[in-house]
């Protein structure tokens, strides 16, 4: 796409929000309905684009993990379709009245929830994020403009195509969505430059093409994805407790934000857990990477660098730190975490509190999985992605967490004295 | 200063806001009245310290609207130690239980306030702003690290010696509050740079500045301060009321971004509203930039050009717009303005309430002066600036809009199925 195209679709994203942001809840969820069943109707076209893409991927040399991820079926049509549909049921965030109060200048002051505006997302190889951060943008009263992976340009054209083709049977601008055409990185920059008409930019996919917008947008970004998880195995934890909880958190899914990817552990109970972590870790396939007072009863492990302490392995790995007290457990954490999700495992109520309170995470857990971390495990209904920055929202994004608030203030003719 | 030590005083600001977001507010409350001590038992030396910016400003040529900004007599500094106190007087937000709910997994689920962390803020020529931005970053339990302008360099230099004794009065590390000691373009971009330390940046003055900010900043930045706000006159004003808030919002301080710049008129009221208007600005010594409708009933105004509908004058001038419609009213403020505050002067609820909705500010006024956008006006107490960005926080910040949230998960070893 030219400059000139990509600047215009900016443009006109900006200009549908005004009136994106006035529909009813009904007149949106009957758009995502017929947008559902867009898709499921346009299958057969949406397959053909797919299939365009991993052609060329596979001739590219894509391995079978991320060709896994780009390649449609008509199952994952529907599942997509099905998605579209769970977004239209979720309650509308738009207009609820977040606060009302009286001034004693007489002035009566709403605080009401509104849309963020034209949201610009850019993301990886999966053609499913199409569709779902469309969904997602439009319920909560935005346009978007979507920047999607150059592997899958030709499927996301074709679920665009349905999507469109549904808000226009419905009469809605079919600007309520754009996308980038384009397989182009220098294009990505351009449009992570259009502050003047994307109110707030979302980065979905790895941490590379997350740290590649933090660093290139003029546009706000809410950080989102990379999770280097702790769980602190604490001196007055249940053992029988923590095992099945790191057991989740480590291999449930391995390639996963809320996946756990280090482990601290309290040196009073060292000599009774690892050796059953190195059992149950054996047993899953963890290889482990161990500071100097944990390897002597982790013999297989590797030795722990500092990049193992920072490292978001998202494999089959994980680092662990001895300490020896909560203190030490948690500035360990707290230097080399993401502020994603983190856990302790203890039964001593005063310890948990100190944890829960002095760790700088989006999610604080007290024996319980960080695989929680989750718009749907925390009732949200759907995810846009886990935010890891302190501005705007932390933790699961849902629907409310793309909006934004004004206050509507209503006089008779007062004026500041 | 060195970029060494730049980054030096920002790593230290990020280890503090550890020790600060524990404090209880009691510790914090007590701090503050220290630091309101100190001031007054330290203005001696911080007026020989204003002496000599004073005189390096006069001798560079400063204007005296800006001398006089930057001047600090015995009064001014009661003032500033006055606004420190009273900040302590504010309820503290953190830790403030925001929600709380139980999942079907078992998994309990609080969200809570707790600071943003570190926030950086850079200032121009006020020496005020150095007392006043840590106040209320220390009460929101943040650390701050400070870049105010050159010319007041040797003024923030002792204000903030001052607020660090009375920090180490009552045992609180003084990298609570670090300021950059420096008069240097090249430093404040490097400042700006400084992410893995710095949370937040809160530009505070000049449009320029903050376009400065918005630009250069790797951190994320709330944007602060820019007000074209707008009034329209609705063919059902009562102009009776309408004239009063016209006055208040234009003149009542030119300087400030929650004056009113642009005026809008439904063509319908033009020919008895307009001369009504024209003399009143004549009496208030406001010049009017007219459109080719409305030109013809304000003989004296200027032709008004885009620039004109675009401009945050801070200053006796007024455009003029007349519209045919309600639509075109919200259109043209929507196009024109900086989302700060905007308002309808109307007696009619229906064309009130599509205004209400449709436009596209942080404050949406019916019938009341946009000068009202204030933090102390809407009871916040206290006021770090108005946000006119659609991320984080809108318009009027206080206390609890410089605080993020987490949540705090508790379980009794629940893992994810």
């Amino acid at each position: 796409m030219s400059m000139e195209s990509i600047k215009e679709l900016c443009r006109k994203g900006a200009e549908a929000k005004f009136s994106i942001q006035g529909l009813s809840a009904d007149a949106k969820n009957e758009a995502l309905l017929r947008a559902a069943d867009a898709l499921l109707r346009d299958s057969d076209i949406i397959l053909r684009a797919n299939a365009i893409d991993c052609e060329k991927a596979e001739k590219a040399g894509m391995s079978s993990g991320l060709l896994d991820r780009l390649r449609l079926t008509e199952a994952r049509i529907r599942q997509i379709a099905k998605g579209v549909k769970e977004v239209s049921l979720l309650p509308d965030p738009v207009g609820e009245l977040l606060e009302e109060f009286d001034r004693p200048s007489g002035i009566h002051i709403r605080k009401v929830r509104v849309p963020l505006g034209c949201i610009g997302i850019i993301y990886e190889s999966r053609p499913n994020v199409t569709a779902d951060a469309f969904a997602l943008c439009f319920k909560s009263g935005n346009s978007c403009i979507l920047k999607g992976g150059s592997d899958c340009l030709h499927s996301n054209i074709a679920i665009a195509a349905s999507l469109k083709s549904a808000l226009k049977d419905c009469g809605i601008t079919e600007d309520a969505v754009g996308l980038i055409e384009s397989a182009n990185r220098a294009d990505t920059n351009f449009f992570m430059q259009q502050r003047e008409y994307i109110d707030v930019l979302i980065p979905r996919g790895s941490a590379g093409l997350i740290r590649a917008v933090v660093e290139g947008s003029r546009i706000p970004v809410i950080e989102t994805g990379s999770g280097n998880c702790h769980i602190y195995i604490d001196r007055d934890a249940d053992l029988e407790k923590a095992m099945p909880i790191i057991i989740n958190a480590k291999t449930q899914r391995t390639g996963v934000c809320n996946a756990a990817e280090s482990l601290v552990v309290h040196k009073d109970i060292a000599e009774k857990f690892l050796p059953m972590l190195r059992s149950a870790m054996e047993r899953c396939g963890v290889s482990l990477f161990a500071d100097s007072l944990s390897i002597p009863y982790l013999p297989l492990a590797g030795e722990a660098t500092e990049e193992d302490f920072a490292a978001e392995y998202l494999d089959l790995k994980l680092s662990v730190k001895t300490v020896s007290s909560v203190r030490e457990a948690i500035d360990h954490i707290n230097r080399y975490h993401t502020k994603h999700s983190d856990c302790i495992i203890t039964e001593n109520p005063e310890t948990a509190e100190q944890f829960l309170k002095e760790v700088d995470s989006a999610c604080v857990y007290v024996n319980a999985s960080t695989r929680f971390t989750d718009g749907f495990e925390f009732g949200f209904g759907a995810e846009i992605g886990i935010s890891t920055q302190m501005l705007h929202a932390r933790g699961p994004m849902g629907l409310r967490e793309l909006t934004s608030y004004k206050y509507l203030v209503t006089g008779t003719g007062q004026i500041r004295k």
